[in-house]
């Protein structure tokens, strides 16, 4: 299958449906909607979005049903890049070659821009409509919980906590289930119970889930390591100096290639039950660990 | 009726539904959940889950039934409090009487302690079982809207540039709409919506909570003139000090207390139609203008 054509397809569709949710900057609270188009237009993958509908469809689903729900995961994902930015946290100047949010609107302004997309995420789930609202419920809880304290939340507090600690290995396994891996699985588990999937099906799709998302992150940690700074739009060799806890920190890069490339053969036999209807989703484990940004 | 007893009664209902939501402070994210109940826990008054179940009495329903919902408005409450006392923000120091949450955790902390408890809200919101699951996904839009970028979140956004500004009546009614009137009206509503209400009832009581949100937040910019720094937890005349825009600023005190006093007939007028069970309702409309914090 030609991933790259299914990639800007749907690319293209996520786009067209976050373009409908936020109306054009106008009255008193212009600069908050500018300040959260800025970072949700600058260039993303929207990886996620594209996840949760390859999952919808792996199960027989349209893309159009979950689109809504899709895009609110692009929300989530740009409000986390938006507050991991500022100074408090990571402190970065550029995020996909262009300045992050903080140094365009300030850090008040950015901090609130980051809160109304976590918050618009949610009230943007619960207006899918054309689903069933008991799966709805079960993915908003399912988003909420990866999102949360209990997912990326309390992934991103350990990871500023750990900055210049030892390097320990079930403190990395912590960050990177928590701060990347949650969010991804729930993604495609999501679209795969809005897709109305059996229950043993939306099972595969959720451990298919799980594997990505430790490989996505082993893949930025290598990518920080091994990566072009030009193609990235972003400073390479961050994690080093920020004394972070990485998994080539932990276990050496060839470790860390070896255990990317395991937990891809996984996630692809993951899917063996499925037929070329989850053909997106097996080029997306690949593309996950050979992608170059 | 006894509001005094009623409140006391509620507020250890609601205590009682906080305290389930979260774990003890263990493992890895134990910092953040320290955070999150620290904030939580911090003695607030609860008015907006009180609120909530009240607006479900009034409609016939049991306060149980609203209750997670109601404790998840006590989360996005909280959030806002701790985001808005950040340095970048309002940089308070103390809030009830103790240091707020980045002056114990550090800033880092607090930020994610805060996208922590927005986010365990809406996961919270959706496991709000035995209610119908539309009415459910209504009200999580509502509460979604009230708190984003057209609710409280647009009011902060205004509130925070428009500090040093003229004071500007229109500027005022925004901020005072938004800012802190979108999400009380939102809980006393919700309530309505979720306790199966008609929708004529649904209607009433969303004017009362329109009217009194309204009442709450001119009485909240008369207390920081006249309020005792004692009573309250934390200092007063903040706002003329940071040169905020406030009601009695743009009007003058006389014509903010009469405005406050209007506002509340007019929410009482909305509640006509009700019988008894809406006297909490009743109460709480005068309680919020004669508290002292």
């Amino acid at each position: 299958m030609d991933l790259k054509a299914y990639r800007r397809d749907k690319r293209a569709l996520v786009d067209q449906g976050l373009k409908s949710v936020f109306p054009e900057p106008e009255g008193f609270a212009a600069d908050v909607i500018r300040a959260m188009t800025y970072s949700l237009f600058a260039g993303g993958k929207r990886l996620r979005p594209i996840l949760c509908i390859a999952g919808a469809e792996a199960v027989g689903a349209e893309a159009a049903t979950v689109l809504p729900f899709a895009c609110s995961l692009e929300l989530i994902h740009t409000y986390s890049l938006i507050h991991d930015d500022l100074p408090v946290m990571d402190n970065d100047d550029l995020r996909r070659g262009k300045p992050t949010n903080h140094k365009v609107f300030g850090e008040a302004v950015a901090l609130l821009a980051g809160d109304g997309l976590l918050t618009e995420a949610f009230r943007l789930m619960a207006a899918t409509s054309g689903v069933d609202p008991h799966a709805l419920l079960r993915v908003i809880r399912l988003a909420g919980s990866a999102a949360g304290y209990q997912g990326m939340v309390g992934g991103q507090v350990v990871d500023i906590q750990s900055e210049g600690k030892p390097v320990d290995k079930p403190l990395v396994d912590y960050i990177h289930a928590h701060k990347t891996g949650a969010l991804i699985h729930a993604s495609v588990t999501s679209g795969a119970i809005l897709g109305q999937g059996s229950e043993e099906r939306v099972k595969a799709i959720s451990s298919y889930g799980e594997k990505i998302g430790l490989a996505f992150q082993i893949a930025d940690d290598i990518l920080d390591v091994e990566g072009d700074s030009k193609t990235m739009g972003k400073g390479v060799g961050g994690d080093a100096r920020k004394k972070k806890i990485t998994f080539p920190a932990a276990v050496g890069l060839q470790k860390a290639k070896e255990t990317q490339r395991r937990l891809v053969e996984e996630s692809l036999g993951a899917l063996k039950a499925f037929d070329e209807k989850a053909d997106p989703l097996r080029s997306i484990a690949v593309y996950i660990i050979e992608r170059k940004k």
